[in-house]
């Protein structure tokens, strides 16, 4: 068998992430590699008594097929809880259910893009977003950020040179830098999708995370035009492994990701969305939410702290409020970062990923960086391992 | 908001069949129209106990992140009780597990298909692969059928003319016709496939559902080049609302399926794959077929029985031995088939779908056949329900 792959493909490659992890296999290991949310946060006990009670009242609807679209008690709860207090004018038509956040972005890159058209991201951005569009032949072009998030002139110009269809967007805790994208940016962003009509794929899968400071409203907020699709996600705030996420969109793209899931994955698990919906409409979410941040903003402090303490000059890191991830860039070093990743894993025992392999271009961008996951370590591990890093990398700058 | 669509999206729309349900809604209707598994089949209780145990032996896990290649023990335990026992040799590299057997064919098309390839289809076929491959901009190409199913010289001859990348076959108890490609004939599908280097994407949800004679081994038994890739589903064995299927394969194309699967949909519902996993493990596969096939033959056998006695000479039928389907064809009508089955839903209150949609070309094709599915009905319903429609039908031939 030596038939042809599609040409998509030459562009797909497995996470790099992926591979590093095998490397990371050593159970011994400090791991800042992740970007899992912490399992101990997971209400297991909740969600057995929920499954319980739907399995009882509605046990063969729920093994039964399902709507595309997906399952209107839950497309009714996200709306209410999740997006219109947000200040999100949205209604079922806007709403689509799917098999985790992951799938909205594909089935909107699906349904939007055109191989070589350009997509503006965050640089740097998700790693899981670029092999996504990769495999729909687009054409990355990185925008620019400070510690605000990007750079709004810096948009406006590659919207401007690159005429992209899609900027895509992770603005609050944003993985990898775990930078917000500031009130008034959020705005622009809305206002320049209008003014030069392209689409905004607002994927905020952390925003809940928040352990300081004040709720910032989502870009889909601003949007008057129906430009923003906004990704909303349960992995970080009930569970990753049900694969629950939803887009909110305008009612006619909503209809083409439907018409595309049909033939996609047909519906999102029953099960996952009626777990997903009493969790909501039972008022369990602010409860779970007062009960998981104070966890893991205690683990956030302690790598902030260590890494004040114990990084050399030179060294700079992002401060985040929330999320799961601080990002690091170091002074120009005497070996590749991934060379350094490797031998920190064998030496130190302690785990991170390169930041270049965040970036649009890997081979020639953030190529000094470095992601820092806190939410799979207690605070004492932090300790450690940031002091052992620290002392590593004082021997390669 | 008028961004242009990517241009797959002008060969993608909705479901025919999912715009003729609506209609249907009436539910005083005997529908002869769906294509589900009957939801009194499905081990509601048995389903409730797995998941008891599998939350409290491992909840938190399953409620984190898992492997795109699927949960490690459904892997092995799909390979053990439905792949290998049918002469397939496969091992854990060969199998992916995907949100049903649906995804496993979008994400294998999305592998090999650029636009304008080829691919072969049988004539007629499922509606929602060809969606699919027109949502991958494929060129369908209709392979004709007999009783025994694809009639292997114009599978050749059609090889030969369009140098198709794939060829698409449901082999048992086919969705729309109920028929079942031979066993020699299946072997030479798999020569064909080797001769011509193409690959057979071999989609078997229905062989589990036997109600008389032998079982048929898969194409798959008969590959040994790697051409031909296995669709398995649970949708018609366990549940289709868990959204649980796997392609089996050649490592390289496991491979490339598993890289699209990541930024795809990340990895299949954990719980829905553990509930699967231990369906199988259990044991309970076995007497549940042994429960459900009596009842869905009981209706299969009363479908085939009531047209025999009601329908006027000239219209023929198929003649099942599993499955979920019967498929007619008529005389020459003077009204559209579309036109006659509204006429039927409300006058008769019987519903059913024209055939034309499972055509490559619907406008052309099919144009005087029908799908009838026994499984929604109780035996009583279908006896008066195709009384009915036979009597409708003496009107329009």
């Amino acid at each position: 068998m030596n038939t042809a792959f599609a040409q998509r493909m030459s562009g797909v490659s497995g996470s790099a992430i992926r591979e590093l992890f095998r490397l990371m296999g050593d159970p011994q290991i400090i791991s800042f590699g992740g970007g899992n949310p912490n399992k101990a946060t997971f209400p297991v006990q909740a969600v057995e008594e929920i499954i319980r009670d739907v399995m009882q009242q509605n046990g063969a609807d729920l093994l039964q097929y399902g709507a595309t679209e997906g399952y209107m008690p839950l497309r009714q709860s996200v709306l209410e809880h999740m997006v219109c207090p947000k200040g999100v004018k949205a209604d079922v038509e806007n709403i689509i259910i799917t098999t985790g956040s992951m799938q909205a972005l594909a089935m909107l890159t699906k349904t939007m893009i055109d191989p070589g058209d350009a997509i503006l991201v965050e640089s740097p951005t998700f790693l899981g977003a670029l092999q996504c569009f990769h495999s729909y032949q687009a054409n990355c072009i990185p925008v620019e950020m400070d510690d605000d998030g990007v750079i709004i002139a810096d948009l406006e110009a590659k919207i401007q040179q690159y005429h992209p269809k899609m900027f895509y967007c992770i603005p609050t805790f944003q993985n990898p830098t775990g930078k917000t994208l500031s009130p008034e940016r959020r705005k622009q962003v809305a206002q320049l999708a209008a003014k030069y009509n392209i689409i905004v794929a607002e994927d905020d899968p952390y925003c809940e995370l928040r352990y300081e400071g004040e709720a910032v409203p989502p870009i889909k907020s601003f949007d008057e035009t129906g430009n923003v699709v906004m990704l909303c996600s349960f992995s970080k705030i009930l569970s990753p492994g049900l694969r629950v996420g939803a887009a909110i969109g305008q009612e006619e793209i909503i209809r083409k990701i439907t018409m595309l899931k049909q033939s996609g994955d047909t519906h999102t698990s029953n099960l996952s969305q009626a777990i997903a919906d009493q969790f909501l409409r039972r008022g369990m979410l602010k409860p779970h939410l007062e009960r998981i941040c104070p966890l893991y903003k205690e683990q956030m402090d302690t790598m902030l702290g260590a890494i004040k303490e114990h990084f050399p000059a030179g060294c700079t890191f992002t401060k985040p409020q929330g999320g799961l991830f601080v990002w690091g860039n170091l002074p120009a070093m005497n070996c590749s970062m991934l060379d350094f990743a490797k031998r920190c894993a064998q030496e130190a025992k302690v785990a991170f990923v390169p930041g270049q392999h965040f970036y649009a271009d890997p081979n020639t961008m953030g190529l000094t960086t470095l992601r820092l996951n806190f939410s799979a370590c207690t605070p004492e591990q932090i300790q450690v391992g940031v002091e052992r890093l620290a002392q590593l990398v004082k021997q390669v700058i």
